[in-house]
């Protein structure tokens, strides 16, 4: 029964549980951790194991399901369950995908996304010696688990935790749902499953009582109950994502990245963070943030596919949104926006500022207030600053506009004409002074409240 | 001594202490959790069993306690303990305020926030068996508690701690100083009540002995330690606050909202959002919040008494003051603070803006930086913003002002005189440029600086 | 060998190691713990002894230690130990610096930081009946710890966890590092020790058996874990944080401030916050802030040495940068950023402005929008305003520039000369109206869109 590995590997993943309890109309496999989808999880540890072939089988929201695929994982190919008859009913559905496949089938689950690469290779070693590998934890609560009946190393029966004797109930190895077999075998064992249990479903747990009827081997190996964490609810899920950025945060501590409050920071799955770069207490990066070493991210600072170059300084208060690229030194200050734009070596944006689908040339200051008018109503236009410029305070600058190198705007102004290099716009109206006047119209606004309050 | 239950109810809540280590001006039961005062929490609890009256006791910083009664609690009736003799005093106090009632009283306290309406029903129900009952707990650590000492479930005698016997002191049921009678026999026990003790107060626990001594019955019914959790200090007061959190969070993932990070959302007593609304880390509900299902709060906002329609999307760093009302796929984007206006549906307010005592029409955009000057220095004054309108960038609206449908707003205008439909307003000086004038500025200014060097 | 206390004492402060599980350019000891360098927590401790030296033993990032202590404690005195040759080692570096002093000599760590004052004063006090006075602590898991091998009080020798036998691996007493002894015996016994160990280091550990052969008295004192905890890791680090922010959060509950969610609060070492003042949720302070009583700081804040007077409000989303000084009953609301001002009693700045540079005077409004353009590209410039004054909103007010008491500037005015008391200044273009263009613009607009889709 013993067989040289490696062979080639199919990933069958389910993924098409109602999920219930969620209490969502998101299918479940796409609710985020870290900012990825759940699915995105499972897949990532899976393909380490370099699949020749992945099979996703969708259900509940299948069609939901399949268009985030398409996006995440294009090379995945995408079966349907159309009634929930069982887990061993869900991987007979990729038979058909299987068509032609020599190798091992390794059966994950959408909603179990933290078991390890480390822990898939375990399972595909010990298929040398073994016909089925069943991934297997030890639970500090066992309740509601599958157990695993061994002999030795053994493994001769899953039981539900619901058809399980007393004695069977003080077991405390219990069952994940994942495991590894030959493919073609794996299909022709569950074509025998029966449905004679209280809630008339194939179960894939059956598996590992007809195997051993057949002489088949089969075992167990195991992982921490942490790496099989299922997802069945809100709180689950709340629970698996602080998981996440536990590991998360420690990753980024390891690699000697200086964060004071490492539990305030929320991290995306594909957060990179420099040596020596500081992250202050609560930010929050969203998908695709790599922040170069020697950066500096300060307080509440929220960030989403942005780049931040060595020894920028970014925040507190700072939005970077898609597309901001934060040029080496720069300065992004509080209360600034930034989309689609990139901040020149040395330039500041440091107050109250919105920058939108904009270049901003190296060493140019941009005064407080200032905003990139970049929408028209309907089109979006580019605004270009050059090098070693002055932006005034509140300086409106209608795109699609061009303010040269060296130049200078008066602050209040709005240009909407480009600039040329080296010269100073204007566009304001002259100061005039109304001697007493203010003292007036107070006097004048005071009597009118004294007036209604008498009424 | 058996009854018929349920008889009339009669609440009496003590909340007359005085909180010394509170280190505080402000009365103990007026200290918010979940952003109500400690004090609407008992009342909440106790309100469960339909009372037909409900009596508080006040005494230090009465004054204060009574006028926020009157407010959260208006049908409550005040009743003063000028002098702190003990508890037992207390509760006597409330005798005059239940003149003419027949039927049950059930004690409360002020700083017991956590008692369970199902606690308190389970009082009444014991009611029918004994003449008094009294709502213990298993204390992990009893320490200074009360002890309660039973024989089978008859409760024969509540001793202080520090009049306990050593042996005594190893009991863990304790006494939380809930308790439920009828309420003339219990004036009638409480008179009974002397100051033989240390103190020289009147205790309340002495009820129990007293009423043994007279053939009447007692027992006591349990409830968790959390339930009866007091608020003495500051610390203690933090740890009710993230006890009611945990508890408003759960409840609100169980009702089906996203939260990926639901420890550090913030949220009040009276919060409701909707399923699969989303909320994102670090958002602070201030009371009276209401967010739609599918609505979607993101990371750093601030809500206070703000409404939020389907498919609405505020944040990050959105404020909502009271009064704002957000209509269903409206935007509310980084930097805008939005105060008493409504903004339409598919409306968007998306930077740095503040919308105060306003109205924006369906469908209408607002440019970054503008601001509805809504106050002249003595009066507030309303804008109103018609339907699928465009403000331009820095707008400034002097209110009381109205801008038309399908208008137009010049960015950096200031609007001072009403805009009709479909017309453009701008008040905007020219753009000049002076040719080279900012790189003779620039040269002058590092010269002045080289030369102030020198020096 | 007993002695009279006390004597005077000289400080021994390792701070030479290079930190390598850091992961980091910058030395070990200037990491900062709530806000100040790790090195600044272990003096602080020391200097309760009021010492009459302090030697700072400076090694790995020497030049940037010594400069960091050339600002914290000045008077300190640097000695470099230029290679790692033990601890023993690092001592005796400081035995030049010492020349000429009569007294005891206590051995701190910079990364053992939260020792605190009482123990290091019972260290001290236990020299009167022993010459050697090492610091010791219960550990939880003793692990990698020397162990201290006692005879009733004496300490007859510390062992390296890696030369212990078994059994002295049972021991839980272990050895912090910190010790006190006479200043001239203890470098004489250090010129004792030797390399004859795995790593051919100076052990400053080998003095306790020296010291017992010589018949010299040697002896333990305990304090808890926790005091002893040293830093050697960015989650170490981290944790340590933790620690002193937990520590500081519960002074600040004891004295009487309001926090609801203290566990959000990020504090400095010296942070001061008076009774009944209210810190709202995720605030951060940073070095040098005070906070007087009855003050608020609203959630979503950063403050940075600033000071906010009795009854002000600042937030949320208020950033107060160093020299912001908020005057009695001010306030400082959301998106508003201070800088080097001082802001009169009762004055309000309430929404998205910049105020750098400037004094507002007693009962000033200044408007949404506002910015003080204090910069010119090349100088910072201030600007004064009075009282009574109002100040329109997007009001740019461009330094050096004065406005009087009682004055008024129109919203959206740039104001580049001084407003005289009591005057109105505007500088603004009229509005003009063009009836019907918005709708043109539009459909303009929406035809290019349009023709663009069909090509």
């Amino acid at each position: 029964m013993a067989q040289n590995s490696p062979r080639p590997i199919a990933l069958i993943v389910l993924a098409a549980g109602a999920g219930t309890r969620m209490k969502s109309d998101l299918p479940k496999p796409l609710h985020p951790i870290g900012g990825a989808p759940m699915i995105a999880h499972a897949l990532a540890a899976g393909r380490a194991l370099e699949p020749a072939r992945i099979v996703v089988v969708t259900g509940h929201g299948a069609e939901a399901v399949e268009t985030a695929l398409d996006e995440i994982a294009p090379e995945v190919v995408c079966v349907r369950q159309d009634r929930q008859l069982g887990t061993g009913h869900a991987v007979l559905q990729a038979a058909p995908a299987l068509e032609g496949f020599e190798g091992d089938a390794v059966v994950l689950y959408a909603d179990t996304p933290f078991v390890s690469a480390a822990t898939l290779r375990s399972m595909q070693a010990a298929r040398a010696d073994h016909d089925i590998v069943v991934l297997g934890f030890r639970a500090a609560d066992p309740g509601r688990y599958g157990r695993l009946l061994m002999e030795g190393e053994r493994l001769v029966r899953i039981v539900e935790a619901k058809d399980a004797t007393p004695e069977q109930l003080g077991i405390d190895l219990c069952n994940s749902g994942l495991l590894a077999a030959d493919a073609g075998q794996l299909m022709s064992l569950l074509a025998q499953v029966e449905t004679d249990n209280a809630a008339g479903e194939y179960y894939l747990t059956d598996l590992a009582e007809i195997a051993a009827s057949q002489g088949l081997s089969a075992t167990a190996i195991l992982c921490s109950e942490a790496e099989t964490l299922g997802i069945n609810s809100r709180a689950e899920l709340a629970a698996a994502e602080a998981q996440f950025q536990r590991l998360k945060r420690a990753e980024l501590l390891d690699n000697g990245v200086t964060m004071t409050a490492p539990e305030t920071v929320i991290l995306s799955a594909d957060t990179w963070v420099g040596r020596d770069a500081t992250v202050e207490p609560y930010v929050v990066f969203g998908p695709s943030v790599t922040v170069e070493s020697g950066a500096t991210i300060r307080a509440f600072s929220h960030l989403e596919a942005a780049h931040v170059s060595a020894g920028a300084i970014v925040g507190p208060y700072a939005r970077l949104r898609p597309g901001a690229e934060i040029g080496n030194d720069a300065h992004i200050g509080n209360f600034v926006e930034v989309k689609a734009a990139r901040i020149g070596e040395g330039a500041k944006v440091n107050h109250l500022t919105y920058i939108g689908d904009a270049e901003i040339g190296d060493r140019t200051n941009v005064g407080a207030g200032t905003v990139t008018c970049n929408y028209d109503g309907v089109f979006k236009h580019r605004t270009v600053i050059g090098k070693d410029t002055f932006i005034g305070s509140d300086t409106m600058l209608v795109a699609p506009v061009r303010v040269g190198d060296k130049a200078m705007t008066a602050s209040g102004s709005v240009i909407t004409r480009d600039v040329p290099d080296g010269a100073m716009a204007l566009a304001r109206a002259k100061q005039v002074d109304k001697p007493g006047l203010a003292i007036r119209l107070m006097t004048r606004l005071r009597e009118a409240k004294a007036a209604r309050a008498k009424d």
